[in-house]
């Protein structure tokens, strides 16, 4: 049986940042992945918003994947509000200190890929997890090959980092799942054109919320508020340009191009507790779920990797077990703070069912219009409150 | 048939300051009420804790009735919150520019009762208003005296102000009911002990919301929050100390005294559209409700107030109707924005039936804490939005 000091389930952001980390400071991590290294790299179906925290990006610069990142990537200043036939700019420089940095997800996946396979990393693609086993003491997680053989990996250390679909979640006995269904979907759209603006832009109209963001100059990625029940037939692409306009409310102009890929996504909330059991730890989406609208998610996988690096490293350099005991309190504080953030923003911007709570929401936006208070909390949040300082600290040396 | 200018249904705070206001500015107007004086000053079921915003303050000492409030009512720096064993000051007047007034709503209606009848204004106490009529036109108030006998009274306008179990407010044909109702009440006390703290403590514990509050330095006023089903009969009055004490968690001190009254109310918010028909508005609670958490009702009495007495004036003194038409639009914006704000600090305070929601809570609740931009946002819509400065100018003469 193969031995390795540190086994990694999913090559997603998370699992990637680790391993590099782990691999860079002498520990051998290796990570198993079940879809091919293609796939992960170009599937239009994997292409997110790609909003990264100032701290983040710092975060991807220090542990060496960042060239690509900071040449193609931009710089958003803040973010854009249309409400009431009004854009209104929240300035994030302003009001937080710094910006926000717009780079694929997708992108970072293979910037990551890229530099961890260079730097001598290694990383099985197509080979999927089917067990994980005797994760209180001697881990071993059961793989199979492409070729469909079912082999065996001995860890010291097993990771999960496979997703919001997490298999591996289910390896925490008696975890607690705390979670919450929207009633709502985001219907989103990939086109070839230029976006809408160029910084994000948050609608929130009376037919419903839409997102205005991009992934380059000349492809935007756009999303609806839509029903639970909708299907993607009911919506031909006219009707798409048709309903992101009338959201806008005149305020700026969604222009019409090839649509590469549509989606629906269901809004929820998840956060397992706890995100350890014995040997075994997750991280990522594996370990929560937030709603799309606070641009939090991929910014939250690299937090929880920041605390288990360190917890790690304290393991190895100095057999010091107690970081590793209390991974799940000091991550959930970060978790818990994106969850409330998610939140926050998500009932700020979509039509909510309830009559009196709509009313509500529309009070708070308004309030939020006027008041510096609540917009340096939007950017403060927005920015990042754990990545900057607190967190990139846990990536030296 | 009697003729008045301005006839009022009820002798609350909005409608005493409202007569009072039009009578020193030379309009007629007559209240009616159904209670005797004497209960509207002396019951103590009736006692509210009487937290004024700081506009409050001034709108009472320009209207000439804040003689007594200023000399007996206390100043408040902020409140305390007390959650997590820890006792946490928010100090408004760093946070806002100015603190709050706590001043007894029932004293501030015998000052209101004392100056208005002083000033020859007029009062028929224990009249009950039976019926409003022809409110388009040429309305009419149907009463009844204390021996029985109904009358009428013709006015030019009718204003409502009978309270929270307004009847008044059925005579907006069409109205629209904003409501939304708590899954919790408040059982409140009154007792002769010195209150736990010096100013108001919000405490935060997993058995339940509890409010220390204080309407002088030996007249404590405590709440709880309990289930709707519960019943006075099940809380003893050591239990009632008891449970004050286990909710502050040891930060503070409830002293048992003699408890001179106790009562159950449910949490609710309500909000009455359009707040005028014809030539009929409804003000204070007759037109909206607010959970008390945000210590915001009697505060919007005093916004209505001030809205529609300058749009009185307008008609009265330049035949101007165009602010009368305009009354539900522009008080709806403080309407909205005390009824938010009300339900923020309703669901950062109490414990909620929803897992997933109590636990966002409780990271709203930290992040409070460590927040300078979500407590200046506390501080500033305590200490009023509206009140200060942009109402405030509306009662001169």
């Amino acid at each position: 049986m193969r031995r390795v000091q540190v086994g990694i389930v999913g090559a997603g952001p998370a699992g990637l940042l680790l391993a590099h980390l782990l691999r860079r400071a002498g520990v051998e991590a290796l990570i198993l992945e079940a879809r091919s290294r293609e796939y992960l790299e170009t599937s239009p179906h994997r292409i997110r918003a790609g909003v990264l925290e100032w701290g983040t990006k710092e975060m991807a610069v220090m542990a060496g994947v960042g060239d690509r990142m900071l040449r193609e990537g931009l710089e958003h200043k803040g973010i854009y509000l249309a409400f009431d036939r009004a854009l209104q700019h929240v300035n994030f420089q302003i009001l937080a200190g710094h910006g926000i940095w717009v780079y694929g997800q997708q992108y970072l996946v293979r910037d990551l890929i890229h530099h961890h396979l260079g730097a001598g990393g290694e990383i099985l693609f197509e080979h999927e997890v089917v067990g994980l086993e005797n994760l209180e003491e001697n881990p071993v997680v059961v793989y199979r090959t492409p070729e469909g053989q079912e082999k065996q990996l001995a860890c010291e250390f097993v990771v999960g980092a496979d997703g919001s679909h997490s298999l591996a979640r289910q390896c925490i006995p008696q975890a607690k799942l705390h979670q919450k269904a929207y009633p709502f979907a985001w219907l989103g759209i990939l086109a070839e054109t230029r976006p809408a603006a160029e910084e994000l832009i948050y609608a929130s109209h009376e037919r419903g919320f839409a997102l205005f963001s991009m992934r380059s100059p000349t492809l935007a990625r756009n999303y609806l508020q839509v029903s639970l029940e909708e299907r993607l037939e009911q919506w031909p692409e006219e009707r798409i340009w048709e309903e992101l306009n009338l959201r806008l409310g005149g305020v700026a102009e969604a222009r019409p191009g090839t649509i590469l890929e549509k989606s629906l996504t269901p809004m929820r909330s998840l956060v397992v507790e706890p995100m350890q059991h014995g040997r075994f730890f997750l991280v990522g989406d594996a370990a929560h779920v937030v709603p799309p609208t606070g641009a939090k998610g991929m910014n939250l996988a690299f937090c929880d990797v920041a605390v288990l690096y360190q917890a790690l490293m304290a393991y190895y350099r100095d057999q010091d077990r107690s970081l590793l005991a209390r991974f799940t309190s000091e991550a959930l504080r970060h978790v818990w703070q994106a969850e409330f953030f998610s939140y926050w923003m998500t009932t700020l911007l979509h039509t909510l069912p309830d009559p009196f709570e709509e009313k509500l929401r529309q009070a708070k936006l308004r309030h939020l219009a006027e008041s510096p208070h609540l917009q340096r909390f939007l950017a403060e949040n927005y920015v990042g409150l754990y990545t900057s300082g607190r967190y990139a600290g846990n990536l030296g040396n």
